[in-house]
């Protein structure tokens, strides 16, 4: 690697090379069958060159010395073409890296067996637990990656690792009563996925989504659950914390450094290396150094995180969360694992403690939030209705609001922690937020 | 691959082996600038057997035999744990083929500088001739395949070949306007792109689009372009045809054959040996022969389409359409190239007869519509006003129908037949439609 660097100085002032090499392993579930054992594994190298501020870009799919030259070479005949970018700064300098968590190595070559023993269990669990529920769908995988990301300024960082998940779709049908699918998952570093726990917390809600109620117009206690809050935050919030947006005069904290924002039971931060991380990553898609960012804490925002591109345009430091796009070979900004910290009261505490009020597991329709102002409307489903401390039903309903406004209704948070694989990655706990006002559907 | 068919037979009734080759090769455009080349190869070999009814599936991103030998295996222990599928009846059988047509080895083997040339110079030529343009986006590609297709009932064929297509996005800027991305594209069997024109489309596009007009309530003429007609009838039309529907009951032309659905002057059909098709397969996914599947000859609808499963249920024959979804592994139904006959008038003339209507290059929201009834609701955009037989200017407006109510609006088609790779692939005409309600927006 070193002499191809040696080999692109030839083309560029500046370049970077990086190589991910994969391996993922799933098993698909499609109406209480598996559809699919799928082995797949790819390298894929992406080289990064500037001469005279212009920026050539190449991809290709290997690992081979000769191909990563002929894309070095590709990149440079790019670079030519393109007009340059007066706002270039430079690639990133090396930093000190944090010591690795010991990857296991179980998962670099799991076959599809172990999953395919989980899932047919799970199944057969599934429809013992609950005779009128299907599993519509689900999934198991193991992936693994092996990246290096190296640098004509000296960045020279590699690591490995793996994660499993797995998740199971259930529908239950029962006097007339088709429930919406309902989702339970978990995600973790090692090959002990509690396949009894997921299904149990899926068959408990289908449980519950038989006595379809209906909704009305209110202003009620609500508890968000990890699917829900990522879906929502992941679209209404997070980009609002990007210093590209910051530089682009995009988000709504721009003034916000030190005000609170949120109610004083959220604390939030950005941090590959919590306990419970699916990716415990060292170094981001550029070699940075990762390192935990505080966002929000105890209610008060603590600052927006940087790539080394906006960085370096605005006059600060990357904070390592430049994300390697691997289908476009660019860096955005973006998170690593989104953790909110957790409380001490159980869900099933929570629960107990409103008299009227909804647990939702999912939204709909959050991706079309505006991050430029924190507006969203979404539709509530699943939801479950609590009454008198307890589930009583399922319903759908409808909320329009605002992120911002919803933050600083936030009255208490879950012990329990899950890690939402999917999206952004986050480890929640489940949220109570108060007054939250409700349209019937 | 006959070995490994030997192979395979120890473990299965019947089976099959799918190997596809591909190289893909992609020059993406942001901003008037080239952002990215990228070269993909690959090889995914998809294993189906059968045995005791039980469906046992793999996939691996390999072609080398002995790790196909353990991708059966392991679709063995998947079959072993599955239920019987008590309505398969038995894979295809073989069949005759057409003769392919000569792949162009040109395609086989292009470097990116071949499409980084022609992309520089649409660019150029973009801002030449709208100076207030910015080509936002676009991407040049080429794109090959080799697929070899071989089952335990002596199936055995392979095809390779390969194709290109270019597209641009432009956005204008003028006094205050900003115009929507407006898109303009080409695809073919070789490298003859015709980049001028593709990018004086695009422009003259612009160029109208910088007067926005108001839309209001009416009932008007409109004449659909290729991508919007492409985008309605791929969502809301084509999974009509589909023979699982009439199997499952949710199609609305189930006791429609040999009845009238659409004008006279609509001709449907499927063929991928369209002369100008972009993949002209001899073989679908199953390798059953192709043929030309007419689905509605001058407005009167022909009939179903089938792939091998459906149709053995039905107790008719695989029509050639089971389409291989290279993600999942399976087979659906689907089509290869869908054709509308043209007609003798060219698109301008169709334009100068209209005293006030619309040409609508793209819907929004096709993608919501209802197969099940035909029912969509869509947002025209780009959409341009018609005045007296000449285009005054851009506008937006919603229509909310039914498509077999539109096609029988249908009222002339141009002569100008239209590539439209992207979705299903499509080769259609203008076609211009009677007395559409348009609700202003």
């Amino acid at each position: 690697m070193e002499e191809l660097i040696r080999f692109g100085e030839k083309f560029f002032d500046e370049l970077e090379i990086a190589v991910y090499r994969s391996r993922n392993v799933s098993v698909n579930i499609e109406l209480n069958e598996i559809s699919m054992a799928s082995v797949r594994s790819g390298a894929v190298t992406i080289i990064r060159g500037i001469k005279d501020k212009r920026l050539g870009l190449a991809i290709i799919d290997s690992d081979e010395p000769a191909r990563i030259k002929e894309a070095i070479e590709q990149a440079a005949k790019m670079a030519k073409l393109n007009s340059p970018d007066e706002k270039w700064v430079s690639l990133p300098e090396p930093g000190k890296y944090r010591e690795a968590p010991k990857p296991n190595y179980e998962l670099k070559e799991t076959p599809p067996d172990r999953l395919v023993e989980m899932i047919v269990h799970g199944i057969k669990l599934a429809r013992e637990k609950d005779p009128n529920a299907i599993v519509a769908g689900g999934e198991g995988g193991v992936t693994w990656e092996e990246r290096q990301i190296i640098n004509s300024h000296g960045i020279d960082v590699e690591q490995e690792g793996g994660a499993a998940y797995i998740f199971f779709e259930l529908v239950g049908r029962k006097e007339g009563v088709v429930t919406p699918g309902i989702f339970d998952f978990e995600a973790r570093r090692d090959l002990n996925l509690d396949v009894d726990g997921v299904v149990e917390r899926a068959v408990r809600k289908v449980g519950w989504a038989y006595n379809v109620k209906a909704s009305k117009n209110e202003e009620v206690p609500i508890i968000l659950g990890p699917w829900a809050i990522a879906g929502l935050f992941s679209y209404a919030l997070f980009p609002a914390f990007s210093g590209e947006r910051l530089v682009k005069e995009t988000t709504p904290l721009a003034d916000k450094v030190g005000e609170q924002i949120a109610s004083e039971v959220l604390t939030l931060y950005d941090d590959p290396f919590h306990e419970l991380a699916i990716e415990p990553v060292i170094a981001d898609g550029e070699g940075v150094p990762t390192r935990k960012n505080v966002l929000i804490e105890k209610g008060t925002f603590r600052g927006f995180v940087w790539d080394n591109y906006w960085a370096r345009i605005y006059g600060t430091e990357s904070t390592g969360n430049g994300k390697r796009d691997l289908r476009s070979g660019g860096i955005n900004i973006g998170f690593h694992t989104m953790a909110i910290e957790n409380g001490k009261k159980s869900f099933e505490d929570m629960i107990s403690e409103i008299d009227r009020g909804y647990f939702v597991d999912g939204f709909q329709g959050a991706h079309s939030s505006n991050p430029d102002n924190g507006n969203f409307a979404v539709t509530a489903n699943p939801a479950y209705l609590i009454e008198d401390g307890e589930v009583v039903g399922s319903s759908v309903f409808l909320i329009a609001g605002n992120v911002y406004e919803l933050l600083k209704q936030a009255s208490e948070v879950s012990k329990e922690q899950i890690v939402m694989p999917f999206m952004t990655t986050m480890i929640t706990p489940f949220i109570r937020f108060e007054n939250v006002k409700i349209a019937g559907k």
